[in-house]
C-alpha cells in the first residue's frame, strides 16, 4: 500500500476490505511522505521493519528485488489525486498489478498516458469505483441487461454530501485539507471526489456513454477554490437522456448516491444508503423491492453476496467485492475480461467527463460534446 | 364551472374541494361545449335546469342578470389551456370573480393581457396551484421565511409521472386527448402541464425568482408532437441555483412531486405523495420529520389542519385550502393580499419561466434569460 | 345529527365525510345537551332555526311530523359512548336509519339489546368503523377473499397513540374529558376507544374471528382510571393466531394503527399513516407495494378511489366511503347486505371483545372465551 | 474454531468479522465431527495441517501442548445449541477463553453449571449476540441510560423471519436440518434460535429484567416438532410491560428484528434491516432519525463506528464489534467489566428466559415466573 496512513478515511477501507475474504495480506507499504510517519503507521499495522519504506520509490525497488514467491503481488495506491499516475506508472513498470482510488488522474491527458502504460505493461490495473460493488447494483446492471426495462430512455444520478457545508478546518491555508487544494486535488472539486462516481455508476448499470453534457458549477462557500456542487444535464450517444448532480453543500446528506434508470417499459432506483434494495416498476404493476439473498435474482447478484437474506451488507463489503474479482483476475484462471471490476478504461471516461464538464462550466454552461476515447 | 364535465378528473377534484368546507355552493354551469352534455351532466349534479349553461356566454348574460343575491358570486374554470384566458376575460369584465385552473394561458402575452384585465377589473383572480394548499407546504414556507435554513443555496424540485408512457389512446389522431395537442394545449407538454406546478411550488416555500434557465426538452414516445420530458438548470436571481425536472414517461412515479431546499445552515424535503411528511435536517443534528397536527408547527401550518395528527389529509384537502383562502378574500373581511392563494401574478410568472424554458430548448439548451415582469 | 357540536373532533369528521360525494345534506340537530350551545352550532352550520333542536328527544318528535320528503332520512349519533343506545334505540323506534359512532355500548348486553331493536325495526344501522373505508383495506380484504395468502396463520394488529401520555388536561376532575369518566365512557380504556378499531379492522381484511383471548391492561399515567395501554394474544377459531396491541401513551405514534396478515403463501402490512400503501409479499418474490388508480387492483379497491394514482387520499375519503355505501344502502337500490359498511353486527362482536379481554385483564392475564353471540 | 465448516453459515460470519480489524488470526480448528471434512475445510483457510483437528477434545490436548506464544488465545464454539456446553466446559478447564454462539445451552440447569465453571475458570465467556453490536443499538443504550426516556413504559420486541414458513429440505428425516430436531436443537424452536435475540437485545438497551410472562407457542407448519411462532406478554420487574414476537413462518420478513422502547418522556425504535437508522420521539417534538459517524451522538456510539457518515455498516461490522471488545477484554489492559459483550451471565438469563416460557406454553399460555438467578 502506498498512502492511507493515520487520518486517511480510505486507507482503512481498503484494508477491511483486503481482509474481509481471507484472500489478501497487506505485506508491505509506504504509508506517508514523511518517513517516520511511514514507519510508525506500518509498525501499528504489525509489519515487519523491513517491509515498511520510506517512499514508493524505495518500496518498489526493494520489492522487486525479493524472490517472487515473497513479494508483493500487487500494489494498493490511496494517495491524492495528483500522485496516482506517478506511481501507477511506477508499480506497472516495474511488473506490479495496480489498486488505485479514484480519480484516476488529474488530467485527461495524463489519464490517456497511463492508459498506455497500462497496456503495454500487460499488468491489470483495478480503479476502485466502489459503489459498482454492491449486490443491488450487480443486480441493477444484470436486470438493464437483460432487456427487462426495454430500451433506456432517462438517468438521474445524484450524489448529495452535506460536509462542505461550512468551511473545513483551515481549508484556504497552507495546511489544509487536500482536497480543496487545486495543485493536489486537481482541477475539479465535488464533481471529481463523487461526480466521477454518479458517472462511473450510471454507466456500469445502463451502460450508456455520454456524448455532450452541459454543466453548472457552484462554489457556495465563500474563498472556496474549487465547486462544491455541480448540476449537469447529459445527452447519451443512444438519444437517452440523463440530469447528474453532485453537491457537498446539501445538508440532510451524509453520502447518498441515489441513481434511477427508466426505460421504456420498467424503471429502477437505488440509493447507496439503504443499499440492500433495489426498486423496480413497471407499467401497470406494483413497485417491487429486491433485496439480496434470494432466488429471484440474477446470478451476477447472487455471486457477490456473502450472507442470508436480511442480514444487511454494507459499504465495506461491496469494497471487498472489486477486491474479490480483482484477485480472481490476478490469480490468472479466469480471464480479466471475465471478471467484473473498474479499470483504467473507466478513469481514462471519468477523466474525460471532469474535462468536458469542466470545459462547458467555463463556458457558462455551454453544451459541449465529450471527446474522442 | 365551466367546464369539468363528463371525463374531467379536474372537475371533479374542484367539486369536492368546493364542498369540503361548507363554504360553497355549486349553483350553475356550463359543463361542455356540447349542450346536450352540459345539461345532462349539470342535471346529474342536481342543478335547477334554467342555472344550466349551453355555453359559458349564455351563462355570463344568464347570470348577470339575476339578483345580485342569487347570482354566482364566482366562476371556475376548469377548461382546455387555450381558453382560459377568453374565458376568464369575459367573466372578469362582467364583474365575476374567477377561479381557473392552471397553466394560465399559452402565451406569455396573452397571460400579460389578463393581468391587465384583472388589475382593471377590481375582481379577484385564484390560479390554483394546489399543491401549495398542503399544509406541509406551508410549513416549509412559514420556515424558510422564519429563516432557519439561512441563506438558500439550493432548489431541487422533480415532478415525475407515468402516464404517458406508453402512446395515450388515441394520440395522434383528430378526436385524441386534448393534452397531446398543440392547439388546445399550447407549445409545451409535461413543462405546462406539471413543470408550472412544480416551478410555482418552488417559488412558493423558497420566494426565490428565477433569473437564467437552460432547458432539455424529449419527446421519447414516437410521433409525440409536445415533449414529455424536460430537464433544466436554473440560476436564481439571488445566486441560488436549481434542478427541475418534469416527466410524464419517469415510470414507477405516479405523481411524484418532490422539492428539496436547501440553505446555509438547514434543508427542507417534501414529497408530494407522502405530503403529511415535511423533512428537515441541519448540521450536526439528527434529521426530523415534522408533520401536521403538532404544537411545534408555525401558526400558518396549524391554520391549514382540519383533523388531529395522525389523520392523514391528502389532495382534496390541500386543494380545498386554495378554496378555504379564496372565499375569505372574496367575503371581503380580510385583504385579499392577506390570504393565501396563487394569483395572475403566479400564472404571468409561471408563463414567462414556460416561455424562457421553450426558447432555451429550441435553441438546443442555450441559457436564456427569463423576461422581465 | 345527534351530538358533534363545539370542541368535537369527530363531529366534524363525519360533517366532512357527508358532504364529500354529493349525496347527503345535513338538515337538522340536536348538536349539545345544552339547548343553547346546539343552537349557536346549528347556526355556525347555516340550518334553519327550526331545525335545530334542543335535544334528540325533541329532534325525533319534530322531524316524524314533518312530510316525508322533508325530514331527515337518518340520524348520525357522535355522542360520548354511554348515550349511543338509548339514542339509537329511539330513532330506530321512530322509524329512522342511525349511523353511530363506535364503539356501539358500554356492555355487551346493551349492544345485544340493541340488535333486537335495528332486527324488529327494519332500519339501517351503520356503525362508524371507519378505518375499513380505506381503498387499500378493500383491496386487502379482497386479496384475502381472492386466496392468494393461503390459509390464514398469524394476525399481528397494533393500535399505538401518544395523546394520554401525560395526563390530559382536568383529567380525573369533575368537568374533566369524558373519555377518562367510566360513566361516560365505559368500563374500558383505550381498548375501546381505538382497540375496538383494531379488532374490527382485522376481522374486516381477515374475516377471522377471535375464540379466546388473554389481555394485559395497564394505567401507567397515575391515578388515571382507565387503561391506556393494553396487549393481547389471541387465539382464532380457525386456529389462526394474533397479537393485538392498543395503547396512548406510546410517544412517537399519532394514530398508528397497523395491520400485518400472515398466509401460509403471502403476507400483507397495511399502515393507516401510508393509507395509500398496501404491501404484499409472497415466497421468494420480491416484496410488492400496492397503491391507489392502479388497473391491477380488484374492482372493489377501485370503486373506492375517487382520485387518480399518485393524488393521495385519507382520512376524510374513507370515512365518506362509509357513507358512500350506507346511502347506498338507504336508497334501496341495492340490498343493504351488498353494500360494505359495518353495521350492528360489528358492533355487537366489538362489545363481546370488550368484554372478553375486561374479563381476562381482571382475572390477572387468565385466557378467555369469547361469548357465543 | 471448533465447527463453522462447509454449510454453515455462522461460521463464516464468525470468520469474516474476526479478520476485519486484524486483531485475530484464527490458526486452529475443528471443523466438523467428520474429521475428514474438518480436515478438507481447514485446508481451504490455509491452515497449516497440524493445526487442523479431528475433534474438539483432540484440538485441546494439542493446542495445551503447545508453548504459550504458539497455543490459541481463545476458541470459537459454532455447533449445534446441545454441544456448546461440555464443548465450552472443556476449553475452560484447559484454561482458554471461550467465545460461543447463541443459545448458551439446552437448558437452564446446564447454563447454571456452565456459569459456575466460568467462575471457577477465571477465564473470559463471550455469547455472540451480536445485535448488541451494532452502532445504533449502542446508541439506543446509551440514550435509555442518560434518562433521556424517562422512566421506561414499554417494550415491542419482535422477531420475524420467513425461512421456515414451508418445510425446510428433509425436515423431519433422520439426517434432516438439526434446527428442527429436539434432541440437537433443544426443546424449543424459534424462541431458542431467534427470540433469545429479541430477549436480549431488549434487556441490553432497556436494562430491563423480565419477572412474569405468558407464552403462546405454535407450529404451524404441518408435522414440525418444535414452534415456528411464538408470542409473548412480559411484566418486567420494573413495572413496565413488554410483548415478545418470535415467529419463522412471517412471509416477508427476512430477518426483521426490530425494538421500539417507550418510556415517560420519548420513545425508540430500530430496526435490524435498516441498522444505521435509530429514530427517536418525544412529546411535542417531530420525530429524529439519528444515523452513526455524528457529532451528536454518544461516545459509546461513535466509539464502535468504522466508516464516515453514510457509508452503511451492516452484520459483519456489529458482529466485529462483540469481537472488538472481548479481545480488548482479553489482552488484559482493560478489566473485562468495562468492556462491552455478552457473558455466561446473559446466556444464563437467556435460558431461564427459554425455560420459563417454554413451561408458559405448555400449560396453555397460564403465566409464569422467571426463576431466580
Amino acid at each position: 500500500m502506498v498512502g492511507g496512513g493515520t487520518g486517511s478515511f480510505i486507507g482503512e477501507v481498503h484494508r477491511m476490505a483486503m481482509r474481509l475474504d481471507n484472500q489478501i495480506e497487506l505485506t508491505a507499504g509506504a504509508f506517508s511522505t514523511n518517513p517516520a510517519k511511514s514507519r510508525a503507521f506500518g509498525a501499528e499495522l504489525l509489519l515487519p521493519s523491513d517491509r515498511i519504506y520510506d517512499s514508493y520509490v524505495e518500496m518498489i525497488e526493494s520489492e522487486a528485488m525479493l524472490p517472487e514467491a515473497e513479494r508483493i503481488d500487487f500494489v494498493v495506491i490511496v494517495t491524492p489525486n495528483a500522485t496516482h499516475v506517478p506511481i501507477a506508472r511506477a508499480f506497472l513498470e516495474a511488473g506490479f498489478h495496480v489498486v488505485c482510488d479514484k480519480p484516476l488522474a488529474t488530467s485527461l491527458k495524463d489519464a490517456l498516458e497511463l492508459r498506455e502504460i497500462v497496456q503495454a505493461s500487460g499488468k491489470l490495473f483495478v480503479l476502485t469505483h466502489n459503489y459498482t460493488g454492491y449486490v443491488m447494483v450487480k443486480e441493477a446492471r444484470a436486470i438493464v441487461l437483460s432487456g427487462r426495462l426495454g430500451k433506456l430512455r432517462k438517468v438521474v444520478v445524484e450524489y448529495p454530501q452535506a460536509w462542505m457545508s461550512h468551511p473545513l478546518p483551515n481549508e484556504g491555508r497552507p495546511k489544509g485539507p487536500w482536497r480543496a487544494d487545486p495543485a493536489q486535488n486537481g482541477p475539479s472539486g465535488c464533481l471529481a471526489d463523487i461526480g466521477t462516481h454518479a458517472e462511473n455508476l450510471a454507466r456500469y448499470i445502463s451502460g450508456l456513454h455520454i456524448a455532450e453534457l452541459c454543466a453548472e458549477f457552484t462554489s457556495f462557500v465563500p474563498h472556496r477554490r474549487l465547486e462544491d456542487d455541480a448540476s449537469l444535464l447529459l445527452r447519451y450517444g443512444s438519444g437517452a437522456k440523463g440530469i447528474l448532480s453532485a453537491s457537498q453543500i446539501s445538508i440532510g446528506h451524509d453520502n447518498s448516491l441515489t441513481i434511477r434508470i427508466y426505460g421504456e417499459e420498467a424503471a429502477l432506483t437505488w440509493r447507496q444508503e439503504q443499499p440492500n434494495e433495489l426498486r423496480m416498476a413497471g407499467i401497470n404493476s406494483p413497485e417491487q423491492i429486491l433485496s439480496p439473498g434470494h432466488d429471484y435474482l440474477s446470478e451476477e447478484a447472487r455471486r457477490f453476496t456473502r450472507l442470508p437474506s436480511g442480514h444487511p451488507e454494507g459499504f465495506i463489503e461491496a469494497f471487498a467485492n472489486i477486491y474479490r474479482e480483482a484477485t480472481r483476475a490476478m490469480r490468472g484462471d479466469t480471464p480479466a475480461v471475465e471478471c467484473d471490476f473498474p479499470t483504467v478504461d473507466d478513469g481514462v471516461e471519468g477523466m474525460a467527463f471532469l474535462e468536458c464538464a469542466g470545459q462547458s462550466a467555463r463556458a457558462g454552461g455551454e453544451w459541449a460534446r465529450m471527446p474522442k476515447l
